[in-house]
């Protein structure tokens, strides 16, 4: 099972990174697997440590894909890596074991600390089509746009319906994305 | 915005009605709208009360849909309603006032006590589909094959990259419904 977070990390020089990233569980064992190169690798590496943030604000999956790093960030309780401070929950982990891999590699992360925030809200049907319009996204210039525009079409049908501020605003951050990638294939990272 | 909750209520004769339900908030007001005619709706005019709850079990979503209410329930505190056990939270709510309309009342009902019983785990795309599938079951008859047919091998993707357990018997019980469906379409509730 793989579980869509926010993890975030301190870097070497303090800096704090924020990454989406889809996790599994082992137990008490959360398994990160961030790509090669990447930051969170390299701080994960460094620092042995990092927060596991579960968010319902879709802005944040879409603002990290659309240069919209600027989240509020509070001190962890037992690590050295910031939080999320409106996450509704959050686990704090070490780096306890590193299963290599040249793309990927699984880094084995125990729970050292966990906190639950706020409660839960319910599904929304249009906090998942945000996510999946951020997959779309994080592959422009990978899949073919007429595949992309057809799931956009039926992932709108739920925005539509079902899609509050937040998800709205999630969902034109992406959407300005991938009209540059449409304009302009070339220039859009 | 519409949150997919499980509102529970209890009927005349003291059985718990358990029933999927998308529900609006107007700050601490739920509005909840329930057909006509269903037990929910007769159980809320006359109890003026009902337990929203907040689950990521989507077999609870599924297993209405396909005959499966034996879901433990709990007690609520202020309410004479029951409540769901595993919920990750639950509101009590109390009604306020009635928006008539013929086919779907909206039932105007205030937070009196919420509960916050464990944390959110990130997204999982894999209970989005199940969702959305349970949604598509619920329209058997109303939609085209065709197009169920279509929207299945869309969902199926995010069920083999992300699912748990828990999606998959979820996701195999509507395809139970739905193949029942595909074999007799009359027969199927």
């Amino acid at each position: 099972m793989i579980n869509e977070v926010i993890v975030t990390t301190r870097s070497d020089n303090g800096g704090a990174q924020i990454a989406p990233m889809g996790i599994k569980w082992r137990e008490d064992i959360a398994i990160i697997a961030p790509f090669r190169p990447s930051r969170t690798l390299n701080n994960l590496l460094a620092r042995g440590c990092a927060a596991i943030n579960y968010t319902d604000d879709v802005r944040i999956f879409a603002g990290c894909l659309s240069g919209r790093y600027e989240w509020p960030l509070s001190e962890s309780q037992s690590i050295d890596a910031p939080r999320l401070t409106d996450a509704l929950a959050h686990t704090e982990v070490r780096l306890e074991h590193i299963e290599e891999d040249e793309l990927r590699p699984r880094l084995l992360c125990r729970t050292v600390f966990e906190a639950n925030h706020a409660p839960f809200r319910g599904f929304n049907r249009a906090q998942a089509a945000v996510l999946e319009l951020a997959i779309l996204t994080s592959r422009l210039g990978r899949l073919p746009m007429e595949k992309i525009e057809r799931e956009i079409d039926y992932l709108g049908i739920a925005m539509d319906k079902t899609a509050g501020q937040r998800e709205k605003e999630a969902w034109c951050w992406l959407m300005e994305k991938i009209d540059r990638h449409r304009l302009s294939p070339e220039s859009v990272r």
